[in-house]
């Protein structure tokens, strides 16, 4: 059981870094490639179409601007598409935001949030839909989860 | 397998509605349920902590305005929650969207469009989610997707 | 010499018989199109690489919401491509335009106003286009301009 | 009689602080916490059921993005919570702003401003409220605001 | 002990109705008023430097647009001022929101929802400042909570 | 005949200067204040209604945030009176427009550009009202174009 | 002394309307004239050069959605420029507020609120330039302003 | 053939750059220009007027705040007009966008991004345009295209 991650340009690779992190931290397995949605068209559709025979368990899709990837990904495969909305400088992200988000009925992409705590949730949100099935997976949710939760406890210590 | 349909408010029933009568037709198997995040607060905590429990698959949370409702499901359990951001008279929606997408790290809700669109699309991202592990989710969801081609196909002779 | 307009679904065709109508006037040959790129992904891909060979001028997409049609039939051919941006109840078509004008470096989608203008004005932008190869278009856009004028200033009539 | 100072997390003390001082600084008695909503929701239900007996007389709740807690904190208690949207970089804390300021009917949080100067006037507003019923607080304030007063006066000098 | 309700014009009472109409409920006194603060700036000045000797316990401020009322009258009185940023047509009460809540520091005004949730939540809010030291108040208010609450719950029933 | 050139604080001095030397350069007299709307509105009024009779022709206010100082000022005095819109680091400046701009009937506020842009051409806006009356100082705007309109040719030249 | 009173459409019309009736009401004479910045430019140019010939004390012009009319008009002359953001149904006028004020160093438009109360509001602010230099419009505008205070202070009657 | 290259001050140079480096690579003849929509509306005209009879077939035109350059450039003639929305510092472009692409039916201006990938797109673009009729670039951006594709798929290697 794996997941595919997937951003239009190595320039997102810092974003989706984050997102490879907590995925590795998860010991969630995952293929991690560059597909240019405008570049690359032909190799979106051959991946998104191949995606349920390759075992995807979910596609994490990060992209910026005109984010077109998550949507044009979600169109051509049933397997479930999570779209990372990357930081713009012109428009902060709203216009990636915005081109992720809005689709169509019947062909959704399951978003977060714009930047950093979007690029990590992403990867928790694959966790979470393949610990529906995954009791290690669903196990090791809960450490992290109980493990935020100390921290965050205990950060009330240097309050004082 | 089942899916919860919760919704902040019995006014949020016209859209989550829409939800409903996708999972209908895809034949999942759903409880519906009125949870106000901010009037149910006690609820709202039992309710997502008996989530896995009671093995749902996924939760469908709508919510409009300052919309906590998805984000403090996702806060109380790990079963995956999905967001539909309600229209809001005074600002488009535009509020819903940001309060439910915005999550912060190790938290996340998968968030569909604002409106009817996003309603529709909760309920085939559940959908989705499912099919990793029912194959007769999926083979309904190829059946739809189908279908939908073929009425976009078809809705060319309307043109002429 | 012809132009294509194509149209995400057929509730757009209100908005793009705009475009059709200034097309007729302006006596040029058009064909018309629904090509949704979430749900004919593969008819997309095929329709804009066949664009030259089809002797297609211009590309005219119309798209509302997560708007992928014209940067995706953009990334598929050289045939300059205008978008469209349809407006949107939820969010006044602010989705729809920075879905289309934000694309990437390499893929331009030429982009007009959200709403009718924008409608009537990717017809006049696709005869401008032409018409710098096409001495008659040329002289039905002076003609045009110069009865817009004189209807401009004709209209201080009323004012009186 | 106190205020309750409360934060999402650790990294938004640089805001709270600047709380912190004007309480100080108006003689306010308060105690600071760290209560994520995301992290620690059922810390966040206890501390707010709480805050009636804890005597509190107002809450102030600082936190970004999908900013929940200060609502999530209003719907545990009848204690009055103000909250500071704190700034975030993508969003530039318009999503802070909205998710705390759009509470529904019956749950108000009192919102102030995103950024230092809301931090600031939260202390205010918290003294503001309590110098209904504290000679001593009141006093305070008036002696503040008549030495800002001055200062604006003064900074004419600076001018010439 | 009563609470100051303001408004900019005759055309608020639509919206600060909502605000009286919950006072009544919660049996708290109170005076209306329309004071413009760009048509009446004498009275408005007059007006919140009585405030405290007029024994108010807090002023409730409705306007739209350019909203100046809310932070005229705070920078004249130390009773607290709450807010209600009224709906505009043109900027959907954007201009009205940030006009209040953006107050500088040493004068905050505590901002509510844009619209009918904010003008209720108005009398709420100044109901709970008051039930800190009113047990009458803070009891009504326990009230009309579980009273929320059970609503709430027995909505369910609607669902079915 | 001389302007007042008003600012809400001394921190927005940086952005005044910019008026102050457009204004030395036109030959415009000025007299400089810190007059801030929300710590000294007593002074605000009494300034406000003696700017006709110190004989101002203009008074040209600068403000950021919740800028009420130009609105208050026009509410005060017949004089015309010149808004502009300091940026603010957390909205952009953009509520410091629309608190300007939105101005309700009767008491207009000649609103400029947010920032450095807007701070200049606050000066040439006084000066163009001046020069109605006033031959020198048309004489010198015509100038001031000219030299502009020069320089903006001659800036070719560093093109090649 | 007269008001150039423009308008891009007969379209805005019913907009600029409103400020006809203002400076009717003042006893302030005008010239109403429709020029479309993009229709009519060389209209718009020779109007503009002879604006300060014509003895125009002020220029008052509306446009919508992208409004170059102001800003051209004030390209072209010195007359002083008063910028009307007509409301767009698309973009609820934000388009017309910043295509209006945003304008660059050199050549200001007296911007006033998207809408109705900005179309009245340019009369007012073309009233109180004049007024510098005629006593006969400055009484006007003393009564005017005096009977919206009291109509605004008579209005509370309608409260009771 | 050739394309002429206008921006609204010096300071769009860096900007411009960019267009004028793809003009170059894709072989592309073209003159740089800087026309002050508002410094030197007579050069405007003049320059749009003769733009037919110079024989350039497609202008391209980049302006920031309230960018009125590519509107009154496309008024002037019927030369395809390509707008770039220069980014500000105080509203991130958005004044630029909408003040370029919200142009009135008749009068269009193809838009392209906000910012750097904007600057490049206007060149391939107004290239897409002249290829239409020039095999020559035509097959300079079939390579060009190849080349980027041939990147981006190689950028994949660098994730290793």
């Amino acid at each position: 059981m794996k997941v595919a991650l997937v951003m239009g340009s190595i320039s997102d690779w810092p974003v989706v870094k984050q997102t490879a992190t907590v995925l590795d931290e998860l010991g969630i397995d995952y293929d991690k490639k560059i597909i240019s949605a405008h570049r690359m068209p032909d190799h979106l559709q051959q991946f998104a179409k191949n995606a349920k025979h390759e075992h995807y368990q979910a596609i994490i899709a990060a992209a910026g601007g005109a984010a077109h990837l998550p949507g044009m990904l979600a169109a051509n495969t049933l397997v479930p598409v999570i779209g990372i909305p990357v930081f713009t400088k012109s428009l902060n992200g709203v216009d990636s935001l915005l081109s992720i988000v809005q689709m169509p009925f019947g062909v959704p992409v399951a978003t977060v949030a714009v930047g950093s705590s979007g690029a990590k949730n992403a990867a928790f949100l694959a966790a979470q839909m393949m610990s529906m099935n995954d009791e290690n997976i669903y196990h090791k949710l809960v450490q992290h989860r109980a493990k935020q939760s100390e921290e965050a406890i205990k950060s009330n210590e240097q309050l004082k």
